[in-house]
């Protein structure tokens, strides 16, 4: 979920000062409805070393009657705690009804700070999971509203005010060797975190990442996840009056995790660099399927993106030098009367390679996050659910030995015009392009949010998403191309690593 | 869940062919209803070897509407499935809406069967059981009705049916060297069993063990629970005809798995006796208490029982030669207001013992499924929500390295008369008996099926149940106090070869 995040995001002045002004009020109100409502709120703020936990929590409580809400900060355990299970301490601070418990780190410490700073501590790793899936989900089906916030910050930024921190005399006591050795392997901490967040992304206690940066973007957008998430428990309950104005858009979403505003489209090929990297990609990948069957490893292949983005291309040229017998396109329309009576993964599953063979997809069970949350083909409890079942259909391909990458293959909208207006004119073009287009690209900016929030919460280790710069076709072509080819690569030495 | 079960159960000639009749009738028309309402329904044979799957199967679908049901045999998987990860054969053949698909063997195999009959392969066995959660939560929260049953019979039972298949010459094909092997070595299968059903048993998705000794009786309840699992699914839907005549007692609940009526009551112990070993096994946990602390090892010991089954007084007798600064009584009454404005489990929680010492709960979180489920204290859902819950608490503990033992004080219904009256007679103990607890008294019936449903879904490899022969009271303490003199001493015997 962490590495596609844009971390340059801004505010100005005037709107942070508008917005913590406006959405302030909105909590201070929330808060009162929600102590009304009985219901228990259980706000977490994890995330990077410095990424500015401390003051965005202060920020948040100003917005908060002082009289309804505790903040809990996690230090080491103390002797009570170290004599008890891990979720000892967390329980008994659970919320009464109507109250709100901040936490300053969490009950993920075990499985994030104290994993990479214990190696060789003994953890039940996947039992820890489970345990803290059991507590969220307990809490959860009791009436609790659990707001899980990841505050993230590159690793330059992170040095950058550890430095800070420590060449000031009255602050370097909050820098210690741990802090830097977190800094030094910045990736390989970051990666505990990844795993993290997609094994506890849930529909019942989502994460929300806060690019943090800008202190200011972080704060406003803190501020309108905690306000929205509140409404939509009181909306649920059908108990608010406030949420009960139902805005088009909730406020949150307009900060919602930019992935694709910071993907670089200038990027293009020549003519002749395609020809010449093109073909030699296309051979390479031939050989590779020749060892994809002997080892017997299923290749799964997503294609999602914009209309006219490029998919068709890109997947003929990715299997114009394949053995038809060991390839198959799946391509994915509307769900025909058999499949609509069915669990709308089922017709996936059924085309799912066999061992040893590549299944294409052009568009993918992603339309469930996509088309179907827009245009409300499901309801908003089905899509918010789909992603943590998404990653669990991956997730048993992955461990049964698969190769599975997703491809969105992005341009932009001045270039999806071009390409338009290209196919209504060409003849042989023209059954490629129809009114339902036209009409998807007005709500470009419904489907630009979507698509930001799919990519960061199923984009996992195991399944990552490849954003492909799409303007330039020949780039984008031979992009996807080189990704399949390399993961193929990596993969087929691992197997046969583990056959030695 | 299954050593406790009483296999003996019997139906007899006209009860059977009543039920039979009935019930029968009445699947007939829920099927219909749940064909309109578009309710897909998985049925799931699972259980020991001859315990019946088939002749079940059939029986079953006499009732039903051929064109509306398939059934589906898990044998070794073919080439298709070999080269496919393990659900994918179960997804292709999840039944469209309002459809039926019956499973002889099903997913399960790779945690039962396949786990005992290859010990050798590599089995990722907690990702297995994650897969299967998944996979049923998937469906379930698309509407698809799960219902699991075990068919349940015992070592000698089943050596019998083998015996007389391997005899004849029509049928002998029907027995392999597996199948004797997992007789042989029934308790070791039956443990895995055990394990399944602990790691399975959902609110989403319970199971439902099916004693079958006696065929009749195994029919009748198979038919009654598939029955009674389709009228709540249409009655949460709101569309049922039949479901709306809401009965007083649904009629699967006749055929709960009996704990209790298996107890022989007439267990007892001289003076003479109990004084010795009382004395003996006192001197005895007073040594394993200092150990206890020694190394840090935590217990909990919850108490349940009739009212005047003689919980009190096993507790004194446990606790009466302990040091009181390591252990606790605590006491469970009606929950005060801080308590009521928390989940439930919140106040137990508070209550655990830290590492070294022993917490004794006099009542328990079972109240859940007990009182609040008989007085409605709480709804349907969360009750039945509450045995998972209830598991994850205590498996939670016994991670961590604590004894977890749970006993229930069982004695019959003239026994606690005459326990009543006495309290009545005698002004010493006349504070011990209210008016509330001849009204529980009433309501004996209701409360021995709740009991029996809670003895089978929580009583766990790690947190197991002790039924405690209750009516005469020397028995009983001394019972009590051997089970947890007994299970320290493994625990001691257990952490001081890990140290090792």
């Amino acid at each position: 979920m962490l590495e596609k995040i844009d971390l340059a995001k801004k505010a100005d002045k005037d709107t942070f000062k508008q917005v913590m002004e406006t959405e302030g009020a909105r909590l201070g109100l929330l808060q009162r409805e929600c102590k009304a409502a009985g219901i228990p709120v259980m706000i977490v703020f994890e995330g990077m070393g410095a990424a500015g936990k401390g003051v965005q929590i202060n920020r948040l409580i100003q917005a908060l009657d002082p009289r309804g809400f505790s903040v809990f900060a996690t230090n080491s355990s103390n002797e009570e705690e170290q004599m008890r299970p891990f979720l000892w301490r967390y329980w008994i601070k659970t919320p009464a009804k109507g109250r709100i418990a901040i936490f300053d780190r969490s009950w993920y410490s075990i499985v994030q700070r104290d994993r990479f700073d214990r190696p060789d501590e003994k953890l039940d790793l996947e039992g820890a999971y489970q345990d803290i899936l059991s507590f969220e989900k307990q809490l959860s089906d009791d009436g609790t509203v659990i707001i899980k916030l990841f505050l993230h910050i590159s690793k330059e930024e992170q040095k950058k005010r550890f430095k800070k921190l420590d060449d000031s005399k009255g602050t370097s006591w909050r820098v210690n060797k741990q802090d830097w050795k977190r800094n030094k392997e910045y990736e390989s901490y970051l990666k505990i975190n990844e795993e993290m967040l997609e094994n506890t992304d849930t529909e019942y206690a989502p994460w929300t990442i806060i690019e943090s940066t800008d202190r200011d973007y972080a704060a406003m957008k803190i501020m309108t996840t905690v306000a929205d998430r509140l409404a939509y428990a009181l909306e649920k309950k059908g108990t608010s009056g406030v949420s009960k104005k139902k805005q088009e858009q909730a406020p949150a979403e307009r900060f919602h995790n930019g992935v694709l505003s910071g993907i670089d489209l200038s990027k293009s090929l020549t003519k002749a660099q395609y020809k010449k990297e093109l073909d030699e990609l296309q051979k390479r990948l031939e050989k590779l399927h020749n060892e994809l069957y002997r080892l017997r490893i299923p290749v799964v292949l997503g294609f999602e993106g914009w209309d006219a983005g490029g998919k068709g291309g890109a997947i003929k040229r990715l299997t114009s030098h394949l053995d038809p017998r060991g390839y198959q396109v799946n391509p994915t329309a509307s769900p025909n009367d058999i499949e609509k009576v069915h669990h709308y993964l089922w017709r996936f599953w059924n085309n799912m390679p066999k061992a040893g063979h590549i299944a294409i997809f052009d568009r993918t069970w992603y339309g469930r996050v996509m088309v179907e949350r827009i245009e409300g083909f499901c309801t908003e409890a089905e899509w918010k659910r789909a992603y943590q079942e998404i990653n669990e259909m991956e997730s048993h391909m992955a461990n049964y030995g698969a190769v599975v990458l997703k491809f969105w293959l992005h341009i932009d909208k001045d270039e999806q015009e071009r390409r338009f207006k290209e196919r209504m004119e060409n003849p042989a073009k023209q059954w490629k392009i129809t009114d339902e287009d036209w009409r998807n690209r007005e709500k470009w900016d419904l489907y630009e949010q979507a698509v930001d929030e799919m990519l960061v919460r199923t984009s996992t280790t195991y399944a990552p998403w490849i954003v492909v710069e799409g303007n330039s076709k020949y780039y984008a072509r031979v992009k996807v191309l080189r990704t399949v080819v390399e993961a193929l690569e990596a993969k087929i030495k691992e197997v046969k690593k583990q056959k030695n």
